[in-house]
């Protein structure tokens, strides 16, 4: 068993097997002979943010020690304590120096998300039910195909259900095994039920039938006939493996091959540090999260402590019941890091890529390999600036080189392609990228919906909407972010006044300084940014606060009524920003339990509630009465929410092409010039010219007997006509001061190259 | 001379050289001796949509014979006709087949564009002006260097003036000549005087101080004293070419090589139509609009008739006369083409590049080769789709690759990178960058302003928008686009109603014909889209039109007051969209003459007043009594609009990182499938994993002695713990059940190789 011995792991490392271990059977002796114990997730307990503060500031002065202050060595051991009356979801901090362990169990009625692993067992629980057989009676099947369960979390519940015990539901499909492949695609085959079962007895509580009508049909599913209804009877497939697909593949797209002979420019310290050019950083793995980036820094000067995505809703819009249940929090009901592929070089990641390895939870406790579920690369993403002097022609141009932290999650039927990017200027982007297979119901024949799209015939994709919120926690120039503000920036238009403004081009930047925790909506007529500053440090140039700017884009929130569950429990959804008081572990947009939840409870409108203020008790004209749990002085944190309201395209059909956000955070006045002065335009010498012939052929489309194409590359050789030939008197003096052409002018020199 | 025999060049296709010749000819014979001529471009006159169809409609059955009806083989001239007393802007067109030559002079008082030429005219001018000299004699100058005259566009007239002749302004800067380096870097030292020539004269009329103070100060220039100031006696350069730096370039970027080694897989025939993938399309290139495309098609399916770039309007935010007329419109003004650089294989693109030559007019009318103006290449874009089947691990992934059309163009301190992406999924992209050096002016030590900000001492980027508009003319699935129609959709969140909505997770998809030519303005709380459809088209799968739908960036309108002139000039930069008849010619957002002008003539506010409707006359109820020039039945062209509103960052000095946008205008309902599943998920060979060593050092950094690292990419041994020896009684069934993890679910096979 090779686990390395590991005295002092970086405080912000993840855990080793050995911790993982070491924190697991701390776990498990806790508990005796009548408690079965399924472990959920084992990781680290990242340190609160005053404890870590003297090892951070030893470490970038430089001047760490054995001796230097730690915080404790935490792991967190999320546990379901199976009773024979019900299972309890746990939480157990296990101090790794000490052993020490401190439980706590989540309140009534909240419940933990769900596990892939629970995934399989729901599909057992609903093949072995009779319920579900009967149910399945009524519908015929064509020879040849097989039930497929998907599993859901249950959602909000229905109006008459309280305080209902930990339930999961599923969408049921069939599958063609004619073909024996067994990934035939089964989405194409839905099938009109939806199982309910209870988590704890693992057997199905009701299995509900599902409407399948179109536009003036009832909400309510039909009451069925006598006779089993015969489906997909004229049902075409949808594959997707290229194996099955009934046309052939393109073989016209020609490699692509990006390498980099001397190596890529980043380096993995043995304690895991990352550097790239000026950035360094420590990479952070969660279950929930997937990819950390913490303690962010550029050229030694902190810009981050912590940025991560930290949820995602998709409520359905299909308004008939049950499917107002059909609504998914990605990260807190399953978990991206759980939910996190194995990448695959080549194919998820060209070039020259490293992969990160995390340490995963079985069921007991035990830790297991999760390969390759992080990608870390460089590419070229093309200009990052360019002047040309139109006086002298030359060019000096450089490339826009970005570094990647790619990791990608399959929850079900769905895909995200989640990255971060670091660029050369300083700048910080957030990708999002939504793909997979759209979430489909059946719909009656011939038939078309306004709850959604038909993909194939009897195929209905619902509209929906994935919003999503990432969590930036900023350090801008001072470790800890004591130092932080944000500042709300508009520009607005001014009005024609002869003192001020006489020919009305004039226009205002008015900063507002957010004073307490606040949602912020987007407003692009206002040009509205949200900038994230150092309160007590100048540019020196500009005079201004030192800062980032968080330009996001700007998309529809949430479209549930409010009054409804849907948009109560999303709460984080319903505006574009929220800037809340920083407290330690607070990660959760739509708060921890949102697995059946009805409210959110903890997320950004709670911790907005709690009234954190962020300027000076005087400034504020506040009290100092403050009791611990409610609002007091803190540092802001800045949670961004963007998404995308889906109404489906025939296009996303069988496998929707990526829907992707960007979210840019970008330096302002932070550094004294623009930071990648000093990136080389360096010309890139296995690039090559691709002359007439190599992608020009004789067209035979070309029937027209067109011959000449004066766009071609040619030698471009002038005509050289004489003027006075062609009978004009053409002004000479001014030719003669004009008779250097633009493009002349323009890029006639190389590049410089160094 | 070498010039092509080019009996029947492709309608669409771009002067020949011997073209070009031709009509320069023509219009010179027209000129006696008493006439000299300046020529300001030749280049190739559109055919009529109505006159281009027949050959449309036969080249794509394939029906073209040497018999087809082709419109007429047109060359635009435009030229001066330089006159004792003034000037007159002539537009020529001749018939290249009869040689018979129509001209249109320009209307009084419209002014056409500057052009690269008169650049060096106006340098001239303004050094042997003794206005000239007499202002500058109100500074004194560094020793070594020497006076920078950066030429600009009048702009919008001061109010008293009325029915100017036409007249040039420009920027006035010092350059260090100790250096002998002819690319030092001149902007960093602006000299507050703006001379002003009159073009037919070549003298200039005056000489306008500007103000140089700060937050509290007057509008106007100050007085000068007695004494010559001394100018940028504290000044520090602010180089940009790599030799004049004081400090070191990177030397830790190795080199990213992007190669194709079986080629390219795009096709440029003899009569320029260019092929990849499913797309093609033929490439223009105008002197105002640069790239251009026409006839876009995939699949053999009609897309878009033409797509160009249409305008830009730059206006600067300092409300100090006499910066009010600092305000560019690079296209109207000035002209993309004829900016545009020669690319330079390696630094403005990487991989196997196509470039493309253009012919562009030299004073005397004779062609001169514009060389590589622009690229063609194909790139790599991550993600394009992919779904992992969690029963098998099974995933299918497939990248984006996109076909570029990229130009860059310099307009005197300003670079703008654009380009059009064509990818797999049928989609189609705008992009625009802005980069190059932000535009000066002075400010008096150690104050700082409400206008702009300080790049570096004494030197302030006065606040300014870009905005831009994209042409976009609709041929969805038909060549003329007569069956186009316009809709605007919006999705729109319901009341809970216990018949319709119970649960309140339903919304409403609100869809909107446009009647008449109108704007349209952004409203992302709607999710409000332009979808383009064929209006008699039917998806056969969902039953919904045709279509494509706009995804433009929702960004700040242009802020200058409606009463001024900058924004009467500039009434395109007002909505977000416009959605205009269709006719022959109309290309420019804000009408063909901008230079000087005082409002927007025969813009897209002029196009929508005209009252072009898109329906049947019935249904609108109109009457059919309507003249020529009156609005008529039309097909739709929609013009999108979006911009940055650009109050500089010390980062933007002293050359700014790219700011990028993009439209993205993509398949809805218009395909039957994702057109790109056919799409090989072939892995790429050429890519290489980097194991611990390659990018893995022991660091220097790590003063910690921390050792471990669980994120280095290990072997991922599992630990293989015995449960039960760590004493804890776990439940066996669900242990076996559960045993296997997401990650080991996911992916954990190869992607499919094809």
């Amino acid at each position: 068993m090779a686990v390395t011995a590991a005295p002092r792991p970086h405080p912000l490392a993840p855990l080793s097997e050995a911790e993982h271990v070491k924190a697991r059977d701390a776990v498990a002796k806790l508990h005796g002979a009548s408690e079965s114990i399924f472990f959920r997730a084992i990781h680290v307990q990242e340190p609160k943010k005053a404890d870590l503060q003297p090892f951070l500031e030893a470490e970038h002065k430089g001047t760490l020690t054995e001796e230097t202050k730690r915080p404790p060595r935490e792991a967190i051991v999320e546990h379901d304590v199976i009773r024979a009356d019900r299972s309890e979801y746990i939480n157990a901090i296990v101090n790794l120096d000490t052993g020490e362990v401190k439980t706590v169990a989540a309140p009534v009625p909240h419940q933990p998300y769900v596990t892939p692993g629970e995934f399989d067992h729901f599909n057992d629980a609903c093949v072995n039910s009779d319920l579900f057989k009967k149910a399945m009676s009524e519908f015929t099947l064509p020879e040849g195909f097989e039930v497929c369960v998907e599993p859901w979390p249950y959602g909000p519940p229905n109006v008459d259900e309280k305080d209902i015990p930990r339930q999961m539901q599923g969408l049921v499909y069939a599958k063609d095994t004619r073909n024996k492949n067994p990934d035939s695609n089964h989405y194409g085959y839905p099938i009109p039920i939806i199982p309910v079962m209870d988590w704890h007895t693992k057997k199905l509580v009701r299995v509900e039938r599902i409407a399948t009508g179109g536009i003036g049909d009832e909400l309510e599913a039909k009451v069925q006939s006598e006779e089993p209804v015969k489906l997909f009877e004229n049902h075409k497939g949808c594959e997707y493996v290229p194996e099955l697909l009934d046309y052939p593949l393109r073989t016209d797209l020609k490699p692509i091959n990006i390498t980099q002979p001397e190596g890529a420019s980043f380096t993995i310290h043995d304690d895991g540090l990352i550097e790239w050019q000026k950035w360094r950083f420590r990479l952070g793995f969660t279950p929930r999260e997937g990819a950390v980036l913490h303690d962010l820094h550029y050229d030694n000067r902190s810009v981050m402590y912590r940025l991560s995505f930290s949820e995602m809703t998709v409520p359905y819009a299909d308004p008939r019941p049950p499917f107002h249940r059909k609504q998914a929090f990605d990260f807190g009901d399953g978990g991206m890091g759980r939910a996190a592929n194995n990448l695959e070089l080549g194919c998820d990641c060209l070039g020259a890529i490293h992969y990160i390895d995390v340490v995963n939870t079985e069921p007991d406790g035990s830790p297991s390999p999760g390969k390759a579920v992080v990608c870390l690369h460089e590419q070229d993403n093309g200009i990052l600036w360019k002047h040309t002097n139109y006086r002298t022609g030359r060019a000096v141009v450089t490339r826009n080189r970005e570094f990647v932290v790619q990791f990608i999650c399959t929850l079900a039927n769905y895909e995200y392609v989640l990255c971060y990017k670091l660029d050369l200027a300083g700048a910080i982007t957030f990708e999002t990228r939504a793909t997979g297979i759209v979430s489909v119901t059946g719909i009656d024949e011939g038939k078309v919906s306004a709850y959604g799209n038909v993909m194939t015939p009897g195929v209905l994709a619902q509209n929906h909407q994935h919003v999503f919120a990432v969590r930036i926690d900023p350090a801008i120039d001072s470790y800890d972010g004591a130092d932080s503000q944000v500042i709300v920036e508009e520009s607005h238009g001014q009005k024609i006044d002869p003192k001020t403004n006489p020919y009305g081009n004039f226009y205002k930047i008015q900063r507002e300084k957010v004073e307490k925790a606040t949602w912020v909506d987007a407003e692009p007529r206002l040009n509205r940014l949200i900038k994230l500053e150092n309160a007590n440090k100048k540019n020196p140039i500009s005079g201004k606060n030192l800062g980032y700017k968080v330009m996001a884009p700007v998309t529809q929130m949430l479209l549930c009524d409010p009054e409804g569950l849907a948009a109560q429990r999303a709460q984080f959804a319903q505006h574009n920003a929220w800037v809340t008081g920083y407290r330690d572990g607070e990660l959760w947009a739509a708060g921890e339990f949102t697995n059946q939840s009805t409210k959110e409870i903890g997320g950004v409108a709670d911790m907005v509630k709690r009234g954190d203020w962020f300027s000076d008790r005087e400034a504020n004209g506040a009290t100092n009465g403050d009791a611990a749990d409610k609002g007091k002085r803190s540092s802001p944190v800045v949670w961004s929410v963007f998404g995308l309201t889906h109404n489906p395209r025939v296009e996303d059909w069988p496998v929707m092409p990526v829907e992707t956000f960007q979210i840019h955070i970008k330096p302002t006045d932070f550094f004294t010039a623009n930071p990648a002065m000093d990136v080389p335009s360096t010309r890139n010498d296995a690039s090559v010219l691709l002359g007439g012939s190599c992608c020009t052929t004789s067209s035979d489309k070309n029937k027209s007997g067109v011959q000449n194409n004066p766009l071609a590359h040619q030698q471009g050789s002038a005509a050289t006509i004489d003027a006075k030939a062609a009978g004009a008197n053409v002004d000479e003096k001014l030719s003669k001061r004009l008779s250097k052409t633009f493009n002349g002018l323009f890029g006639s020199k190389k590049e410089e190259v160094n």
